[in-house]
């Protein structure tokens, strides 16, 4: 198992994304030593693709993956809207050098109560993306999002559905797995097993907070919370995966809150004890 | 499938707890011709059992579950009074003639990390209560929770890992599957087959709200959110269960501030039309 050096981290602009916009986490990453950078498309367009890209060469950082493409099922049915727009986060991943696109598949279509039906339109989504990724070489990371999350962010919810879709589906797709997601399944080390290598694109970590009081923004810094984090990078790691570990951590009351340069210092501060 | 008509539900007692004690709740479900009632048990303590059991004979109403025993990791280890008290929850079933004990098993240990530690006592602490059950008959329901509690009240999460727990127990353990904890589950049909009659011991509804404000105490009448529930309740009774519907709502805005009957005029309602 890997020491967790501020080299081995990559910087999820989401985690500051109150205080910097994606020139200043670019500039914080360098700054701290941090070797990676995750950005969200929305930061990545407000500074344009190209001058982000340049930015983040000049800077030395890898990019971890790109946030994100998806969201499959925003229109009902898959629209020729929707693939473009994932095409165009494919190519921005390409841009960026990335090492995936990471995927949030989109949850219930609005007004439905037909779970399967959106997981279909999810995997057809992910197959034709895919079929544009390979041509460009850009692997596809579905990111399995924790259950309380199936209506409206993601339905796909396990690292074993995730693997199944995969299987499904051949070469060039994988697993992005954020701790917080996964850390309650029962058959989690079984299944970061079951993928292998080559089906581990990216490993999140951020922590589950024992009082959690939102839902969405309230997750926790590496430590302060209840996930066995080392068991779960043990894991990936002892089937070869060897990225950066991302961290994104949405936190409204507390770390969005907090001087950007203070939230480094602690990240890679638990990224050695915590993580 | 079955029209669910007043005299096959039941009423858990937790959706009008701001509203009705117990002997109201029995009143209320005798005068609206609901079939069964759920006690939880600080309520049944509070009448006292015997009386509760004579009330609950005499308006000539069903028990279709008492909760709940478990919590099997308040204590860290698994402690003398931990069973003791599951002993008793088991003897109060009996003594209401309950359908089953619902259990909710507990979550991680205070300031644990180790789920994989917590799984293992609370699958000790089945094992002992279920050896108590079975000598007095009393059929003990896991009830998966959703993995959003995995920290803090059930490490049992899923309809799989609970069918697991219940193989190696053998006989006299089985499931209560609540449409809440276990909707977004891909394997939830699969896993309901599965379980088949002789381990479905109850059946809970209510609803996932869109915009769920509160981890635990927002859920939805029945018809309100985006759960399919006929599709569940469809696979269950596929397999022979004919027990009642159990409605348990925790509602701290919304219906735990209505008139107690009003609320029961909805369910009743919401059975015959979103069930």
């Amino acid at each position: 198992m890997r020491r967790v050096t501020p080299d081995l981290m990559s910087l999820n602009t989401a985690t500051v994304k109150q205080q910097w916009n994606l020139e200043q986490c670019i500039e914080g990453c360098a700054r701290h030593g941090v070797g990676g950078i995750a950005p969200w498309r929305d930061v990545l367009h407000e500074m344009g693709v190209s001058k982000a890209a340049k930015h983040i060469l000049d800077a030395g950082l890898q990019v971890s993956g790109l946030c994100r493409g998806g969201w499959f099922t925003a229109e009902g049915a898959l629209t020729p809207a929707v693939i473009d727009d994932n095409k165009r986060a494919v190519d921005e991943a390409v841009e960026l050098g990335s090492a995936c696109l990471v995927m949030v598949v989109g949850g219930l279509a609005d007004g439905s109560k037909d779970i399967d039906g959106a997981r279909a339109i999810v995997e057809e989504g992910l197959a034709k993306t895919l079929d544009y990724a390979r041509s460009v070489g850009m692997p596809i990371a579905i990111e399995p999002l924790h259950p309380m999350y199936a209506a409206d962010r993601a339905c796909v919810n396990t690292l074993r559905q995730t693997l199944d879709i995969c299987d499904k589906l051949g070469e060039g797709i994988g697993a992005a797995v954020d701790v917080y997601h996964v850390w309650w399944d029962p058959e989690i080390q079984e299944q970061i097993k079951r993928a292998g290598k080559e089906r581990l694109y990216a490993f999140h970590v951020c922590d589950w907070l024992l009082e959690t009081k939102d839902m969405l923004t309230d997750r926790g810094m590496m430590g302060d919370g209840v996930i066995d984090i080392p068991a779960l990078r043990k894991g990936v790691e002892a089937q070869g995966f060897d990225g950066l570990v991302e961290v994104e951590i949405f936190s409204a009351t507390n770390w969005w809150k907090r001087d950007p340069d203070e939230v480094m210092q602690v990240l890679i501060e638990r990224g050695a004890t915590a993580c």
